[in-house]
């Protein structure tokens, strides 16, 4: 059997928004598919980041304006929200959307890929998701869910 | 519960291969984090796509070289191998290998978190993993199998 990706690779337009396919897939790459928007989502889920200087601080050797951009798009994509730090207004706080959540099977997905083939650290982390995947990612959501109740 | 990412963003170097972090989705991130290699992956499993001229065809706008470079890293990561082909030995024919298979949960994933969210096409193969993600991957599976012992 051969699946049929119905007219994957037409350049899709409509209005502003201008994707190369209508193909899910490709809608997830080019939100996605960059070096520093997973480890930015994966941060947020699994560390609690929330602020531009966690994030700067966190990444070695990334440029303020490629993570300014990144996050830039992940608001754009309502992939995050932000709002203004109660105890100084000049700050912006990021928090993962239902959607950017929704991401935790895709990251948990490629960490598993990873930690097969791959000789990879943070085996504790692993060893979690083999374990039980559900109950790992349902403890992501639960933790997620707490901190938008405060 | 705050999951521990040990030392996850310290940049591990090893010979050659320098890697940002030692953390699984980096792994993932940094082979995987562009725009088209998912995108050749899906074309591989789910279109049987092998031929550099079919990807070539297949991607309005994507330059020889960006593919050529593509191709040439995702077989440099052990995700894909190449052999010459019988009926012309000037022509490689690609293939997944089993680090590339093992992608399909991966993608399979991406594939509903958009469809989930995203305006997007192609309902036949989101309705077929939604309705049973195990049965649509071990198919995938079963497919590259049967491609591979001919």
């Amino acid at each position: 059997m051969q699946v049929e990706i119905s007219g994957s690779e037409k350049i899709v337009k409509k209005g502003k928004s201008k994707r190369r396919s209508e193909c899910p897939l490709n809608a997830s790459v080019e939100m996605l598919g960059d070096r520093w928007s997973l480890l930015i989502i994966r941060d947020m889920m699994l560390r609690g980041w929330r602020t531009f200087k966690e994030f700067l601080e966190g990444y070695e050797g990334i440029a303020t304006n490629i993570l300014a951009d990144r996050l830039r798009k992940l608001v754009a994509y309502g992939i995050l929200t932000t709002d203004r730090d109660p105890s100084d207004g000049r700050r912006l706080i990021y928090s993962l959307t239902a959607k950017g959540i929704d991401l935790a099977p895709v990251l948990t997905e490629m960490v598993l890929w990873a930690a097969a083939h791959e000789p990879t650290g943070n085996q504790a982390l692993v060893r979690q998701m083999r374990k039980d995947k559900e109950k790992f990612m349902a403890e992501v959501r639960e933790r997620w869910a707490q901190r938008h109740a405060k």
